[in-house]
């Protein structure tokens, strides 16, 4: 195996495999470096199970509110045996089989950088390999979840979202802190799989504090009707399990006490820096990479370093980061053939207008561009117009009491969508067509003549448009 | 109650709802004339009741696809109950309210056109008025099922979509004439409510015949698998029901005769000018009411008369129905008003790049714009792409066994999509983002940067840019 390459991948996640094979199809030769699974922690540890253990619960609601159907209670064995079989039991031959064909060369181990365009792979053997790149290293090496320095917290050994997607028995008692994303979707699933008493720990006033505040509501009223609590407004002061794997307490800055058999850490993510020898390159050792809108990290002399995903802070979101390593390996491929390097392909535009993103809890929360308050923030002409989701005829015909609703943020001089939020079961399909709206800035003149078909949930574009006096 | 109004619409199904609605908002007097329900066939007697039939068997179906739920049996009496309560017990008191709301004065009776800006009602207690327009008449009858002149056929008093969609007990034996959205979407719903003994009867090739190829293969193929028997190349040559309600026979023109409890045909619609008047002003007594881009007639002099819906032929959808009347209200507006009658929102310009279609079956069909051939013998320079939708994670976390498949018609000089097919269990909310992309023209190195959410279905978006080079 050569140790030279054109272009050199730390992190075979979902944005190093695709900064790999896009460099690789530009004619470079490539290595990408991977230390644990490849495929990356949203193959195995987030994304895909998360949904495989949530998919079965909101189902299982669907049919509760159609009339003439029936469900049996779910078989939490049978999900986790389906998740089981989404991760490929934890095996990556397939993800290296992939990453083989693009063609590139895969090399088992953890990579950091050791000075310019050399990456230095400690082998799982405990030997060492020094690789050198004659055109770009690409850092793509995610994130871990944080775990905020709470007295007794990390002694406790708390699940983080690597081990609840990873779960092999469902506790009966759960308690989790945080009300983001992670927090709320892996709450759910628990309790749809039998966490009977699942309570969510929240500091602020609301869950999913960074969407429109009505997917918040929505979100807080589904949770209290299927029984999971939550509490907002209070910190974690203290956490004990004197037994490792026995009860856990969690004390809180108000209200009595929080016993549970598992506790779920989701208060936020910190980049993956540890070993990756940023010091090296004259970069800050412990913080996220920042890079321009080429993905080329900033402040690195010859411009050969480049950061895609996670690590670089732009968007916590596995297709955001795989955009970004599409843009990257495009653009490290025109650079190291000396073509142009300033087409639109070739710069991440996206991230700007505001990252997609969707919530799978039931109902799911379907987000892209900016919220009312962002908007109003950054100083743009605003108004914004809501929808009851539930009233569309093709809402109502999925099934009795779909509760949804709807926001879009105008730009008012311009015409133009900033932001579009849907909340409701099933919802996640609604949102490429907002996504579109908002990143291709289609006027509100053309997007009134896309006419949705009857009788489907997209009737809610009609809807949203009339009501803001089209 | 006036007899002079400045808009008087005939028909009060949704595209005759839409353009009084639009018509009143402007600032118009107007009345609204229907001798059957308010609400319209859409409403009562097809896409709604159809939904509603539908929705249960698909959830089902998606249920067994998804281990670890079980669901029994469908409760046919419970579908038909929600049936019954989707059209409103075959109640119009909550549309009448609403067209009062408007305001506009309902007229209840059959209404015809008798002279110039003359509308003549004939009411059900046998009496007959006489109403007068100030601006114009605005037609939106709507249309019929078709029922072929096969010997037999008629005496034999078969279902058409209205009667089927209003089924008070599901035959064992069924029988269907045609192979279009109507056949196959109550072929399925009668199947998978009890019908357990379906035929399909294709004079054609295929299913679905105005769709793209691969839509009819994978309808076939589900349908198929579920026992629904579909015979293709065979036309009707004679029906036999000797006792009315007793068995049907079915004679063909190749293969053994069909024997069943019921027949439903579902060939075709005509448009609904019986009793319309149109020859007293000039036009064609029996055919569709040609309009221009601003919904206008034809061929009528003052240009007082307008045509929207099924009526003028364009395409037989409720939502481009209702399209046409908002487009049709407004330039009646701004017309009256002598405002500028040549805006862009005053003009149907959808119809022209194609109309979005659902086909609701299992899996579902939904289609915008062109299809290949069609773009071909257009004339455009053409690129057709396909990928396989059960490829994509987000396909595959909603159940084992996913199958669907999605094609992208592009054209090559413009690089904008032409049509979208998408085919898939419950891709329906799939579609309205291909509408946007086709009638907004977006470019297809814009729609790059529109990121489909990991892991949705969405994400054949990606993969179809992707086939296409991208």
């Amino acid at each position: 195996m050569p140790d030279e390459f054109d272009v050199i991948v730390i992190g075979a996640g979902p944005a190093g495999e695709n900064a790999a094979g896009r460099a690789g199809r530009g004619g470079l030769s490539v290595a990408i470096v991977e230390g644990d699974l490849a495929g990356g922690e949203c193959a195995y540890w987030a994304c895909v199970p998360s949904k495989a253990l949530l998919r079965p619960v909101e189902l299982a609601a669907e049919v509760r509110r159609m009339p003439g159907l029936e469900v049996g209670p779910i078989d939490a064995g049978a999900v986790l045996a389906r998740r089981d079989e989404a991760v490929s039991h934890y095996d990556d031959a397939g993800q290296v089989h992939w990453i083989e064909g693009v063609p590139a060369t895969f090399v088992r181990g953890w990579g950091g950088l050791d000075g310019p365009q050399r990456v230095r792979v400690a082998e799982p053997g405990g030997g060492s390999r020094l690789l050198t790149a004659r055109h770009a290293v690409v850092l793509a090496t995610g994130s871990y979840a944080a775990v905020p320095p709470v007295p007794g917290l990390a002694e406790a050994e708390p699940w983080t979202s690597h081990e609840v997607t990873a779960v092999k028995a469902i506790p009966e008692r759960l308690a989790v802190i945080g009300g983001g994303v992670v927090a709320c979707e892996m709450a759910q699933a628990m309790h749809g799989l039998g966490a009977a008493r699942t309570t969510i720990l929240v500091r602020g006033d609301r869950l999913l504090p960074r969407m429109e505040p009505f997917a918040s509501d929505l979100v807080a009223e589904s949770f209290a009707a299927s029984g999971i609590e939550v509490r907002t407004g209070t910190g974690v002061v203290r956490v004990e399990r004197p037994v490792p794997g026995g009860p856990v307490t969690v004390h809180l800055t108000s209200g009595p006490p929080v016993e549970a058999d598992e506790l779920l850490v989701a208060t936020g993510r910190r980049p993956a820096t540890d070993g990756l020898g940023l010091a090296s390159v004259g970069l800050p050792a412990d913080r996220v990479v920042e890079v321009d809108d080429s993905m080329r990290a900033t402040g690195v002399d010859g411009g050969w370093l480049y950061a895609v995903g996670d690590i670089n802070g732009r968007a916590l979101l596995t297709h955001m980061g795989k955009y970004q390593a599409r843009v990257c390996g495009d653009v490290i491929a025109a650079r190291a053939r000396g073509e142009r390097d300033d087409l639109p392909s070739l710069r991440d535009t996206a991230d700007a207008y505001g990252a997609p993103q969707v919530v799978f809890t039931d109902p799911q929360v379907c987000a892209v561009g900016r919220t009312e308050a962002q908007a109003r923030a950054e100083g743009f002409p605003v108004r914004a117009v809501e929808y009851d989701l539930g009233a569309v005829t093709g809402a109502y015909l999925l099934g009795d009491g779909y509760r949804g609703r709807a926001g879009a943020v105008v730009d008012t001089e311009r015409r133009v969508l900033l932001g579009v939020t849907f909340v409701g079961p099933g919802a996640a399909d609604l949102l490429h067509a907002a996504t579109i709206a908002v990143t291709a800035e289609v006027p509100l003149d053309r997007l009134w003549h896309a006419v949705p078909t009857f009788p489907t949930v997209s009737e809610i574009w009609l809807r949203l448009l009339e009501t803001y006096g089209l």
